[in-house]
Order: C-alpha cells, then structure tokens, then sequence
C-alpha cells in the first residue's frame, strides 16, 4: 500500500525542485490537498502558464509575458547604460533598490571551463552586439565576486576594449553592518584595495 | 518592475504551503521554469486531479482514489484489528514497516479543547461505528504522546468500556540507537515505568 497515484505524482514533480528531498515532497504533496481549491486551479493554470506565457526578453534576455520586456521599452530609462547580471532574480533584486535606472542584461550563467560552458553559452554575442547597436556608454558588470564571475567580466572586458564604452564592476568590500572579526580575509583584501578617499 | 504574472502567481501559491517563505518561494518558482515540459505538465495536471479524484475513504478516513481504499477493501488483511493514527501519512510509515496487517483508522486531528477541536471534529463517531458493526476485536491506539494524545486516547477508551474490544496503546520508549544521554526526562519516566520483564 502507498499514497495513490495522483500523491505519488506530486510528490515527485515536488521532488524535482532544488533542495527538496523525499521527506520535504510528501510534506509539501500531502499539504497541497489541504490548500484552498480557488489556490489549488492558480497553482495548476499558473505552471501550464510557464510554458505558454513565460518568454525571455529579445533584448536583455530577462524573463517576460511579452516579446520586449517592461524595462527595454520603457523610454524613461537611462538608455545608455547596462548593467550584466546572472540570473533573471537579479534583476528584480537591483529594481527593489530602486536607485538604477539604467537597463539590464541577463547572461545565462557564468563562463566556466570546468563545467564547459563558453562565452557562446551564456549570450555574450548578444550582449556585444547590443552595446555596438544602441550607442550604450557604461557597462556595469555586477556578477558574483568567484573565479567564474571575475572570468566572465575578464571576457566582456576584453570584449569590448577597442569600443567607445566604460567597463565598470559593482564594488566588492565588507557588507553594511557586517562584523569585521567575521570578514573573509579574500573579502578583507577587496576591501582594502577599492579603499576610498574620504579626506582632501 | 517585478516578475511577470505567471511568475508571481506562481511564488505565491509556493508561499502558502507550509514552511516556505518569500525567498523560498521565489527560488521555486524560478526553479519551476527550468523543470522539463513533462514533468511541468504531469505538476499541472496532479494539482487538478487533487480536486477531482482524491477522497476520503468511507470507511477509514484514509487518502485513496476509489470510494473504499486498498486496506478496507483487502479480504486478506486481519479485519478484527484496527489501528487509530493522527494522519494519513502514519498509514503509509506503518505500511512501510510491513508487520501490521489489520484495518487503520484515520482521524482528523488530536482533541484539544483549547484550539476547539472536539471528539465531534475529529470522526470518534465514524470509529466507534465501525468498531461495533464490524466486530473489531482490538483498538490499537498509535497517536503522538503529548496532552492531545492522551485525552484522543482516553475519549476512545472510555467510548469503548461497555464493548467487548481490547484497547491497546503503542508503546513509548527509547528510540532505537539513540543515546539515554540525550533522551528527555518524560520519554525516560515512561520506559521505565512500562519495562518489560526479559527473565523469567
């Protein structure tokens, strides 16, 4: 005797999703009868949306409903500046600062010989020709501070050196309200390096 | 700027289950987009079918398909033992241990006056029916040891003095492997006091 067949089926789609192992999918399966049916039909419509509805934007690769996402045809923002980010989430994460106004370009990941993913992986091609076609002024690279990261900023760098176009990266140093006595001491040597001025 | 409809739908009906928050949600739901079409459509598909086609078993409360789950319906089990659990789950972990071979009975809940929840809310009716039309012999009580427990335990009892059923309870003790060391003082009160003679 087991769950029947439409548990068991949930339990594995659940399964699939990172850091849920077989304890946490019969948890969250055996919760899911309990929601509401009105959340339930979202859950359900929401998933064969995914496949349907969720497209990434032709110009900076983010996720949208549309062809052109909500920040590429928005004329209001600094058009001449782009930020490089991972992953679609960061996006979202530099927006709820609030303080860019600049556009974005999700790459697909990081260079990383390891695993064999190449700049031809990961839209770099289109980002180049992107910054060439719209005239763009800065690029602020804000990728994760690894060797991955700092390989594919290296490759954009180079990339774009005989343009008119300044390549900037977002500052890796001690977080705001961090304990210095727990700083790793790569992070410490960051820090000390990008030190800044604060007397003439 | 946010995610896309599809996207935020979808990290909301991750939040309500239990357990996950807002940053777990989200990591779902991006996590979701990259799950392969089958597997997506299969999620969709076992949501829908929660509604439709899981019910209640008429006889044993139990999770099944069908009007009468596998257990009531199997002639082979011992049908003069029922054992009395919390949730459907504890079916399936008592299932997996493979010696019982009677009837299960599944409540909904523990009795607990101060959350409201009477022996009315939680189906005693339903057990103490079938406990007399089917002549059921033994009543093993298999519900979590804390104050909710012992009064479901107690109500069923006492529900049962005037038949001729034997109640019993599983017993409590120190678990298997574990380290006396680190067992709470009630857990250690309670397997001494039902010690079991291993002289003769």
């Amino acid at each position: 005797m087991n769950y029947p067949e439409t548990i068991r089926n949930l339990i594995e789609c659940y399964k699939k999703l990172p850091g849920i192992g077989e304890k946490s999918a019969e948890r969250l399966a055996l919760s899911t009868i309990n929601l509401d049916k009105n959340v339930i039909n979202l859950f359900s419509k929401s998933l064969l949306n995914i496949e349907t509805k969720i497209k990434r934007c032709s110009k900076c690769n983010s996720l949208t409903e549309n062809d052109i996402c909500e920040i590429c045809s928005n004329d209001k923002r600094d058009r001449k500046t782009i930020c490089v980010v991972q992953e679609p989430k960061n996006v979202i994460m530099f927006e709820k600062v609030g303080t860019y106004d600049g556009l974005y370009f999700v790459l697909n990941g990081l260079i990383s010989p390891l695993d064999g993913i190449g700049p031809d992986d990961i839209n770099i091609d289109l980002l180049i020709k992107r910054i060439k076609n719209e005239k763009i002024k800065e690029v602020i690279i804000a990728v994760k501070p690894s060797i991955e990261g700092e390989t594919t900023a290296l490759y954009i760098q180079k990339s774009l050196e005989k343009l008119d176009v300044v390549v900037s990266k977002i500052a890796h140093g001690i977080p705001i309200g961090a304990d210095i006595d727990y700083i790793d001491s790569l992070t410490l040597e960051m820090a000390l390096q990008d030190r800044k001025k604060i007397s003439e």
